[in-house]
């Protein structure tokens, strides 16, 4: 490790990001103290007894107090109410982070907040699962996943670089990008996945004419891979789309687009088209698989494969 | 069991469902005797490598001569094709199903060609992975999993059985359907994910301003899922969308009209909407999962959960 890494972590917002990052840090064998705060008193109270942080503080205020590096781990839409409240508890030479899934909102509304002499060092790991709160984190989340390291202009370097060597440790591969960038990515390997994912559950919970059950029965035919993302986080997504609004728009219009050209091949019976189409998507699964970001045990692995 | 089973069972294609019928048939100690028969001699020579089937034969009619049971699994628009060629080759008193996605069109082709004294049972086995030919079967594929049996008007009540029996012999539950239902359920269920999931897929390897390396690299973070049953064969697909054209379009129609209301929700920050959408979801996430339809494994099992 080219950096020292920090003695003293504070993680505001206890869900599956925060804790994660905990179990992280203790596989890593990480020396320093970790305190932890969330607003909801049961949060705090299942951190308390699980044994997640060192210290489960009753205010972020208190939390944060001498912290070298504190956590943003709350919602989207809730940084910027967090940064004002802990501004004036920060350790001069501090770091500020988070974890947030959309970066040029998050800049936009704690950057007013940081105070002189603490580094703002927005991130974002690119790692999740279908379950949040306190108890769904576990220490291998991160392993070989990305966090985008995503500073503003004019960025402490050695913060930068200290903050990635932090990610290290957790297990991730660090990349810096400009927050236009990473928010433009983000709705393309992420939110419009994840809104395509709501509407077609909710579209087949709608239906008159086949039932739930029939639905939940006959899932593994392709609608139960959609289901997974379907069931993340309803607040956290909430505010992804709602400050991510450009960026999701534009990539919306552009599926929007492929899909009725689709839509119009099967009504024409167009076959070659869709042949060529679904031709050309499997190689980019043979992409994923070869950069480790994904199993290829048949149907992800859901069943034992023996002959 | 209430029925006898076969004595000779002919596999018409040679790919991901037939060679998964066949290790499950072994596995379950089935005692009669297999064939075999793929058009392409590639397919063919791979299946008497690996010992897929007894007995594999350069002709469909060779296969199905002295046949108690004659599986069509070929792409559902080569159906009526290969039960032209083979009808004068079945044996009175012997069954003809098929494995096909569509079953409206595989009735209205196949039908007209099966001699009187063969029994026509079209059935579904609703189980499948990204992977497809001759190597890809595992005997496991249909457990738990639900074969859906189409039989049309008037199909003698004992074959219709005697096939329930045969496919709870390879793991799977059985259930009756008509045609129509059947092509609007798989259309809910399974085509129409399919048909996002490709579009998703070939909308992220066409973007300008996102390379396709970032797409693999950040994969994991919803995006992945999609690209699983976007991996598909596309020969099926191709036909499955052809012949499935009405119910296909039907819940696409559906599926736009949800997807500009949240659309619309996000371009005029309506928070709220979204949230309840997103709530809404969960639930038939948590139905999958007690029916025994997915893992509740966090991310599918793809890491391990150790604290």
């Amino acid at each position: 490790m080219t950096q020292p890494t920090y003695d003293r972590v504070a993680l505001i917002g206890l869900g599956l990001i925060a804790s994660s990052m905990f179990w992280a840090m203790k596989r890593a064998g990480f020396a320093g103290t970790v305190t932890g705060y969330a607003r909801s008193e049961a949060t705090r109270d299942t951190a308390r007894r699980i044994g997640l942080t060192d210290r489960v503080c009753d205010s972020a205020a208190e939390a944060v107090e001498g912290a070298d590096l504190v956590v943003l781990a709350v919602p989207v839409g809730a940084m910027g109410q967090v940064a004002e409240e802990i501004a004036p508890c920060l350790k001069p030479g501090a770091t500020l982070t988070d974890v947030g899934s959309v970066k040029g909102h998050v800049v936009d509304t704690v950057a007013p907040h940081v105070p002189e002499g603490v580094h703002f060092v927005p991130a974002h790991p690119m790692a999740g699962t279908e379950h949040s709160g306190p108890e769904a984190g576990f220490a291998e989340l991160f392993d070989n996943r990305w966090c985008l390291i995503v500073p503003p202009e004019g960025t402490d370097r050695q913060a930068i670089e200290r903050l990635a060597e932090f990610w290290h440790m957790l297990g991730a591969n660090t990349e810096e990008m400009d927050p236009e960038h990473h928010d433009l990515v983000c709705a393309v390997v992420s939110h419009i996945p994840h809104i395509i994912a709501y509407t077609m559950v909710g579209v087949a919970d709608d239906l008159r004419r086949v039932s739930e059950q029939e639905v939940i029965k006959f899932s593994a035919a392709g609608f139960r891979d959609f289901t997974r993302i379907a069931a993340s986080d309803p607040t956290m997504w909430r505010d992804v789309f709602l400050t991510n609004k450009k960026a999701t728009l534009e990539i919306l219009g552009r599926f929007t687009e492929e899909l009725f050209a689709l839509q119009r091949a099967i009504r024409t019976g167009d076959g070659q088209h869709l042949f060529d189409y679904f031709t050309r998507t499997r190689a980019i699964r043979r992409g994923i698989i070869e950069a480790g970001q994904d199993t290829d045990a048949p149907d992800f692995g859901r069943v034992k494969v023996e002959k």
